[in-house]
């Protein structure tokens, strides 16, 4: 008990349990059953027996199937399949996760710094670090911190949201001030402003698209450069159609084709760059070591509704 | 095979291996020992048998630790678990995970519509799953269709995407519609579009805050009512807050209190509607049978942007 306090609570010494059955090498089969029999006559559980040497390096695992199977004069050592796959008792719980995924595993015993047997995880606790891990992504995606899990009152939750809702109400302020700053434009064709959302909207919706596949692909281990060039190719396809559609319809809604000209440059710009930031942005982020999931929600769309009010009106105050 | 084929691949039978060891009542835990040696010789991932009556009904669970423990003439009936838990072979894959992840389960057997065991699902089998299962939220709340996930090229990402983005360039134009409906009030007080992204964002973000706790804690089985009640408080909260920083601002900014009242007024209405949108429509989605995922993205975002901009123009023509 004293041992599993000193680890934190999300290594594989927090998670593991310092219950499992080592035999030695010297031990025979029948041995080794009485091992089990002493152990834990009402728990049905031990799929496993571990190997140790004299040191209490862990050398082997032994299946039970094997024991059962056995002669009883075998020694267990013979039984063992050697080199297992076992974890240092720091690793974090989400490369655990990884661990038992890749290897199907149902357990996976933890040693400490010289290879001495201190626990083992079996594959139901990590049900929970799986659960844990993805809630945290997906609550980082809306800037909202893991902390509101513990079942907070509401002043609790609105202390922990608004700090992040300040940083983008000040952004959006600054892409308010974008469209003052145009606002010799925007007097001058109001029908500019009708296209605000449209074009805000978009880019917001292509970056977070971009961002979630690429943010889920690091979760998973999948992510790569590789996945930038074909989330660019998409926004390049669907800034064009989009693009061109928001021409068409800018263009009769206002009977200005120029003005649809603007909107729909203006939209496809907005589309590509919201794309770029979404890609770009949460590789970045891991590459300095902060979650990518972070990067990935109301930080993109804050910097996007800048961007594209700038590209928007910029483009506009330069045909007009 | 022919039989696993039969079943969709997101359900029990889908999931289930046919290999399984199967004995009788009547049989001595050394007739067990001899099916468990004519199974596999190099399988040692054996760690139950189960228990079937004369039907093929299963009955029950022998751990392999209780045969081994057990003399060689007793009946493997007398060592088994009765009642245990099992699925039918058309149950939802992830209605399985639950299951495993509620009972700490390693393998689960399956039987069909009468009570034959016809197989048995493990748990490396619910890791892919999760993971799936996982993906399909993350990209329903981004309007991402699971489609993807099998690597296409952009050309068809482009194609899954397109009819979604649409949808919402739709909407966003009905935005652009509200703000043609005001430009009467938009000419007199130019000044109101500076305010019209942070109006937009700040419902945006917080209705996907909501959203997102909703949809998560739905998904991990945690949704009630009660949820939205704790919801609509942080809102009001957040809204109350927001709603006076913004008033503040807008007056220094423009110099005109009654424009200021009027943002801040917007932005408080706009913050708790999108939580009440944000809270409400996944838990009706899946009252009425849709994933409340698809509810929680692009879908709720273009609802707020011109529900909140009904609610600012529609309080500015009001007021100035």
């Amino acid at each position: 008990m004293r041992k599993l306090l000193a680890h934190p609570e999300d290594t594989a010494g927090g998670l593991m349990t310092s219950r499992f059955i080592a035999v030695t090498e010297d031990m025979s089969a029948a041995q080794a059953i009485e091992q089990v029999r002493a152990w834990a006559e009402d728990e049905d559980e031990v799929f496993y027996l571990y190997l140790i040497d004299q040191e209490g390096l862990l050398i082997g695992l032994v299946p039970l199937k094997r024991l059962l199977l056995a002669s009883a004069d075998v020694l267990v050592g013979s039984l063992a399949n050697r080199s297992p796959i076992a974890v240092r008792s720091d690793m974090d719980q989400e490369e655990i996760a990884y661990i038992f995924a890749e290897y199907d595993l149902l357990v996976l015993p933890v040693v400490d710094d010289v290879g001495r047997l201190v626990g083992v995880v079996t594959v139901d606790d990590i049900f929970d670090v799986l659960e844990e891990e993805t809630t945290e992504d997906m609550y980082e995606m809306a800037a909202i911190s893991s902390e509101e899990r513990t079942g907070r009152p509401a002043a609790g939750v609105v202390r922990l949201r608004l700090p992040w809702l300040l940083v983008c109400l000040g952004g959006t302020l600054l892409a308010g001030a974008v469209i003052e700053g145009f606002d010799d434009t925007l007097s001058k064709v109001l029908a500019l402003s009708f296209f605000v959302p449209a074009v805000m909207a978009m880019g917001g919706n292509t970056g977070i698209q971009t961002a979630t596949v690429t943010v889920r692909s690091l979760a998973i281990g999948q992510g790569q450069w590789g996945l930038v060039g074909r989330e660019l190719r998409v926004a390049l396809g669907l800034g064009s159609i989009l693009g061109v559609l928001s021409w068409g319809v800018a263009s009769w809604w206002t009977g200005d084709a120029l003005l649809g000209g603007c909107v729909g440059l203006a939209m496809g710009a907005a589309v590509v760059l919201a794309a770029v930031m979404g890609a770009v942005v949460p590789l970045v982020f891991r590459r300095i070591g902060v979650d990518p999931a972070v990067a990935s929600g109301p930080l993109i769309t804050t910097l996007n509704d800048g961007l594209s009010l700038l590209l928007y009106f910029g483009i506009a105050a330069f045909f007009l």
